[in-house]
């Protein structure tokens, strides 16, 4: 695709080309977000950070990824102080917005409102979560950690072995990192959840279509076995009608060390798209293996800025002038990055 | 009236020469809003954007002006998390806040709120509406962009028809342009209202008094003919008893290609302050318009950023600065503006 | 201690010669926060204002802070809006909002929240304020204030007699202040409030164990005699059960201009952390003391920008180099400071 000017809407807008451009920028902005390095290259410029369904760590993480290029953040975080509770179309609000602003960044409750508000929108869009639908960013930055954690002990993503457990049916983020896995070959999926919170048949079909090995499974400790990566998430007790609903499968699928070492290879990766609940009751991904080294998760909200970075700077067009504009950093800076 | 220092309350503090000296910064602004060219002329100065009710898009479009220029943003949105819910006076909140920012804006839902605040703060305030008062960068961007429109056919504010329909009781913006008007010669004014809904007396008068023709009337196809702009309004809901009472009048003037076509000259341009209602059961606007080259209501937005530009550099006093502060813009910026 | 990489978590970290090279750091902010001129030590740096409890004052006093420095401000003002709301621990939320930004200010409902939040943090934490329990940079500010109007009068910190006055029992800046005071000799601490809201007792022993003396009494008339400093505070009403047992207490003790001529000695400062009360039913420090060259609530909150700035200049080690980065202010800036 051609990254300039685009609106970055789905993970379906990308082949594997493009995701290659994606992470060899984020790879160039690390000097960048680990402060070893500074760089001006987007002065001048402001960012639309709207969102208008609450998520500290989303918005905070593209406004830092803006700010790290050296540009201005705006921002709104509540849907109610809108002209949307006036009446207001999508349209309207971003053919409005637009004239403010050089990209934006936009979460809405509701599945298509962002790509809506892209068509209306003239300069490029972002798309931070609509609804349960699509979080591209997010999708990216988990394949990137990935990419990256499998690189650092001599593997690839192709012909990898991934565990995914949890909430399958209503986690957005597993839903699009098994789209953008569909640009690998030869993937082993083993989706551990319970019946009713199964992946989507569609996805699953998608899956095995495209030459992958998908099996489904209730039983955790067999499924965690053989992989490269296990991908913990969250019971999305806001997407079920009634916590009560929620609390049925809450604490079903949890990993901790004993779990982890009677099942897993020594080697596998340890994700999870946060935030995991760590109440009692839900404990997906326990405490004890805060300290093991193969716990991916904080790299993962690390990586996350990189990646954005790199889509600001790729729909921006500034991917060739980001050195030119940097400097030293003078600040402390130290006991900050692994 | 000497800009420099000055708090920026009212429509009623300037006149002719205080508005072309405006209009004529705001001019000026063009490049710099529209990423021809970026300034720093605000580098290291700090806007407090202090908005005690919600508005998604003067907050954001002030906030932008600043960012423009060069400045820093510091803002809130909420009234409740303010120390004022803890029996804090409007004078103390001056005083302190006044302490921490270069400039600043400032809406609150009782009126004479921001002047009152104003008296006590130390750095220039702009009203950026206080409940049905004013809100005098609205109206300045709408007779900018009156300005502009007509310019552009040629003709000028003077002698003018303009027709105003809708909410004219409770539309804080048609007082304050009517105000503004006032400063101008021979204008033919036609109120097109539910009679519960005309404009306040007083401004009538005033707008007679001053020479220009004023006709009410409750007929809008035939108030729509003969003018040089429209402008609709929004009933504004906010403002009644209950929502019952605004529903009586809800989508009973409304505009559209057809009543446009049949009644419109055809050079006669079309406003709107946003939001629009664009629900089915008000509609004021329709958006079968939305691409008639007549339709000014976003490069009314668009304008507001210049105007809030050009009152910040006005009240600051760094007009004279800003091209020597200003460099070229490197990032991707196409297909913004008109 | 060591400031650089530190987290200022509590008064009770630091030694008196500590508090002196944070006084002395703020006085050297004193041309940037006045802005005789301005500095971009912190080009390119980024400060997450967390306020997971809400606070306009404290939030922005904060954020420009930072900017002044040339930094950029992140920021969230909502716990419901956060993770914090779907299970997440605070370890969590540390280790995700430490990778994003330089520094971390943290305002939290919970007494020790910040303190744990700071033990995962990879970045220096600020605490501003933490439920009932410390708020170290507004003790700073205070004694700062204190030490600043004596100084002028020719006198010092140690062998002072001050006056705290109001809900002691409650008010987490008394508390702090009291602790922060116990670094300097011979003080006398009049402290006068109704029997039920009396100052800790182990603040009290404390202070008398380390040689001051103290005072307790309901007679407020008498206890304003003779001070240097009379330090207000308001009724917590939040920190009650009920607004109703907050009300038998509201405007027990005043300061107005003639309780202060019958009582005080003529140079007696007055100091209250605000927001005051000034509703009619409270009003704890009377709108008739304004004008009083005493009175020095607002050169608190003026000094509050300088602490703040001496605290991140020190935490980030950028004390040197402040002066290097600094050049002239152009923009209005008359008539702000006193």
């Amino acid at each position: 695709m051609e990254f300039r000017g685009a609106h970055i809407l789905s993970v379906q807008q990308f082949n594997r080309e493009d995701v290659d451009t994606i992470f060899s920028v984020a790879d160039s902005m690390e000097p960048y977000a680990h402060r070893l390095r500074m760089t001006k290259v987007l002065d001048g410029a402001i960012l639309g950070n709207m969102f208008f369904e609450p998520s500290t760590r989303t918005r905070v993480s593209f406004g830092c990824a803006f700010n790290l290029l050296g540009g201005e953040v705006r921002e709104t975080t509540d849907v109610k102080a809108s002209s949307i509770s006036k009446g207001e179309s999508l349209y309207d609000t971003a053919r409005v917005i637009s004239g403010y602003s050089d990209a934006i960044v936009m979460r809405h409750p509701q599945v298509g409102a962002v790509a809506e508000f892209a068509k209306a929108s003239r300069v490029p869009v972002i798309n931070g979560g609509d609804g349960s639908n699509e979080h591209p960013s997010q999708a990216l930055l988990d394949l990137y950690t990935i990419r990256k954690e499998l690189h650092s002990k001599g593997r690839g993503i192709d012909d990898m072995h991934i565990a995914m457990v949890g909430d399958l049916k209503h986690g957005r983020t597993v839903h699009s990192l098994s789209q953008l896995l569909m640009l690998y070959k030869n993937i082993k999926f083993t989706l551990i959840s319970p019946k009713e919170l199964r992946m989507p048949e569609d996805i699953v079909s998608n899956l095995r279509n495209a030459g992958n090995q998908v099996i489904e499974t209730e039983d955790m400790e067999k499924g965690l076995s053989d992989n490269d990566t296990v991908y913990l998430t969250r019971i999305q007790e806001e997407r079920f009608t009634t916590k009560l609903e929620a609390d049925i499968y809450r604490g079903r699928f949890r990993l901790n060390q004993a779990i982890y070492t009677r099942n897993c290879q020594p080697n596998t990766v340890i994700m999870h798209p946060l935030p995991r609940d760590s109440r009692a009751d839900a404990n997906e991904l326990d405490n004890d293996l805060n300290q093991h080294p193969n716990l991916a998760i904080f790299r993962q909200t690390d990586n996350g800025v990189l990646v954005r970075m790199a889509l600001f700077a790729l729909i921006l067009d500034v991917t060739e002038q980001i050195d030119d504009s940097s400097s030293k950093v003078n600040w402390y800076t130290e006991g900050r990055f692994e």
